[in-house]
């Protein structure tokens, strides 16, 4: 692939400057993730005093490598930026990430410094990310000089944010979420790459199947429009943004130097692009995670399932909210539940088995009969747990023992992959809703099979009515 | 208190109909929590076949019980309830929670069910909570018939509940929230004892700060709104309400038989009520728990610190949409601002200290400085975590040691006691944000020292502007 986006998160040698041994500096935790034993290419640190930085060789200077690197790094003083990608670029390099901070945001004489900079650059043809940034990672090659290290799996979620912390703050919601990213770029102030620069290497990366953008404002308004309509079109595109409000642009100019434009004006162009909207971070992640897993959903009917009354409730109430519609279902539907449900269950839209010990219905039956009733675009279950929580009871846990509990979960797994199995095989999207998390042993083997579950019943609607977005605008497009 | 919430959730001794040896029936789950060798009270099951049930001497009926129980539990099929609270009550039992589902919730027998049930207890004075519920649960006293151990610390969060599971599935968000409740009640389908009832219990207990409601429809609407209106004088009541659409609405008469009203009726009543609506489950619940720990805002002034910028954006951004203000700051602060901060740091409101290893103006110069400022009503802070992460990267982790986070952590420690002290003396609220949580050693000395600590930088403003509007409604009240 040959974007410059590309090349950035998969350097083979990586010149350094700003690393120290001194472990409160940020160059130095950032540098210290590329010795993980991962990092396939080579490291070089740059300092004028130390002999070796985090255990390697150091050179004074650029011009010392015994290489030319492809990737400048720099966190060092603002005045000083100017002059090192001059000097990489002279020696023929082509890319820089420029994680110092003290340029359009701080101000005119930082705008100035900003413009030097970027002629420097542009006298080369070096491309760059930054300034103002807190790096990239990229999780297959692998590669982060982000300021955290990245622990998590390889996902496919692509990250692109005005905002550092919006993008290392979170790996602890990506652990807990279980979302992992296929790579992340902190833009800054985007003087030279941006958002549409990132979109465009999403649309093409194979690992990534839906992007999430913080968003402070627009740099590059008009390519980033073009470009976003045009990748929606293949990959779902998720994206807060909080600069459409006085207070938050005028905090978005001091920190990435962002042109805010009116919240109203940006929900319409997101609009017009197919962007889904999120509001706040979980929801950011959560959303974006749970589109790179199930289809578009073609219509407005969801079906939902549930053991419990008031998870339905509020997923109900919450679709009507959004447009969505909870059609009654099929006659023939309902004959079959009649068949099937306990004498307590609610036998249509929302169907609730209340509580119930059969475990077949949930995870098998109801989700065949909903799915293949032509009223139902796509489904929502909740109630799905395994039989775990047993454990934590003193009392159950002395009377019934270690093999009653494996015995149940050994009966609930070949329920779980056939939900597993029936959950993909009917072009209709399937989403989970749990207040447990992957702890959870039903949860866990449900998520690594690929059904997405979020935190509560109003966020699996939203996904819902992402992917029923998603569907509408690519039967728009593909019409006009 | 004479309640007879009291009394339902402070039984001496229990009659408990449904449990038996097979742990996979609901009764017999909730039995099991009161075997915990924690409550105070005498428990008697009633089973017609067994000696024993889950390990104690069980009884064939009511009348053959040593002494009259104060509480019946019923978790048996429809029809059979009423007869039990006949015989309890000519016994001269005056509390029942019945559990069992198949009343109003489901059609005209049910209903007839449920006023048989109802002129039976009646006849006796005695009062219930019920039918088709989840039970109850006190944790000091303590006392859990729901479904669910409830395995975590006493707090001050005191929740009633149309759903079981928005009482129960939540167990293990309050774990990662790190919320703790006075009591919870689910209350099914408000027969006799209702929402208004456990308002007017939790005003009057001395463990609740704050309450939490999830809410399908308005049994007593009137009497609830006259009883939430006094409450939430002197202590905050958030909701959730999830009928006022009309798919809402209709799975809400299917799950708990509720009356529900239309959406902006409800929050037209909620604000004069001075109720606090909550935007799905896990916000219900933080905020409450965070209302919990601070006074009403005086004015809409908030100010923010933080050491990142796109959360900083976030926060003013939501700020605005809510109606917040973030003022500038007060010449004096400015000035003080100028001595103290880095070179890249926005000297004004939200101040940001940016990348910076100075603990001590995050957790103490600046929180001091802001709240003294005439300005500023309430105070945000972003960007608190210990060094606990360097432990998570190899590298560095290699070439310090244990020994250097110790002292890390000990220089943070007296911060942070100093942070807590700032905080509660200058009666404006203060709230932080964090995508950490407990496990993080400074968010958690934070956490137990009284400082409600959030999810997402909206989140923290939702509460803030929560505890404005308390602060108005309270003012608006005593000048009416």
């Amino acid at each position: 692939m040959d974007s410059p986006i590309h090349r950035i998160l998969h350097p083979k040698a990586v010149a350094f400057v700003g690393a120290s041994n001194n472990i409160s500096t940020m160059g130095t935790a950032q540098m210290s993730h590329m010795l993980d034993g991962l990092f396939p290419g080579r490291i070089y640190p740059i300092h004028l005093k130390e002999e070796k930085v985090l255990g390697l060789k150091a050179y004074k200077k650029l011009t010392d490598l015994p290489e030319v690197p492809d990737l400048l790094v720099l966190v060092i003083r603002n005045e000083r930026v100017p002059e090192f990608i001059d000097v990489a670029g002279r020696m023929g390099t082509r890319c820089a990430v420029v994680i110092s901070g003290g340029f359009a945001e701080g101000g005119q004489s930082g705008m100035n410094l900003q413009e030097k900079m970027l002629q420097a650059a542009r006298k080369h043809d070096l491309r760059m990310v930054g300034p103002n940034c807190i790096g990239v990672l990229e999780t297959r090659y692998p590669f982060n000089i982000t300021y955290f290290p990245y622990t998590l799996k390889p996902g496919h979620v692509g990250v692109a944010s005005h905002s550092g912390t919006y993008l290392t703050h979170m790996f602890p919601v990506f652990k807990r979420l279980d979302i992992g990213l296929s790579a992340g770029l902190s833009i800054g102030n985007e003087a030279d790459l941006g958002m549409a620069d990132c979109l465009e290497y999403f649309e093409q990366d194979e690992h990534t199947r839906a992007i999430a953008l913080y968003i402070e404002g627009f740099k590059h308004g008009r390519k980033f429009f073009e470009v976003a309509r045009r990748v929606s079109k293949t990959k779902p595109i998720v994206a807060l943004y909080v600069g459409g409000t006085p207070e938050g642009g005028h905090a978005a100019v001091g920190h990435t130097a962002a042109m805010a434009a009116d919240d109203k004006l940006v929900q319409s162009m997101f609009d017009q692009a197919g962007i889904i909207r999120a509001d706040g971070a979980e929801e950011l992640y959560e959303m974006a995670n749970g589109l790179t897993l199930m289809p578009p959903m073609k219509g407005p009917n969801i079906g939902i399932i549930t053991n419990s009354g008031g998870p339905a409730v509020t997923a109900a109430d919450k679709a009507a909210k959004l447009g969505l519609k909870v059609p009654r279902l099929a006659q023939e539907t309902v004959d079959e539940l009649k068949k099937v449900m306990p004498h307590t269950g609610v036998l249509n839209n929302p169907v609730d088995v209340t509580f119930s010990d059969r475990h077949d219905l949930l995870l098998a039956i109801l989700p065949e009969l909903l799915l293949s009733d032509p009223n139902v675009d796509g489904l929502l279950v909740y109630g799905i747990f395994s039989a775990d929580f047993y454990l934590e009871v003193p009392a159950i846990k002395k009377s019934i023992g270690a093999d009653v509990i494996h015995s149940l979960h050994e009966m609930q797994g070949g329920l779980l992959d056939q939900f597993i199995e029936i959950a993909h095989k009917h072009d209709k999207p399937v989403v989970g809703s749990t207040f447990l998390d992957r702890s959870d042993t039903a949860v866990r083997r449900l998520i690594d099979g690929g059904i997405p579950f979020f935190r509560t019943p109003e966020q699996a609607v939203k996904a819902l009515h992402a992917l029923y977005s998603i569907g509408r605008y690519r039967t728009l497009q593909s019409g006009a």
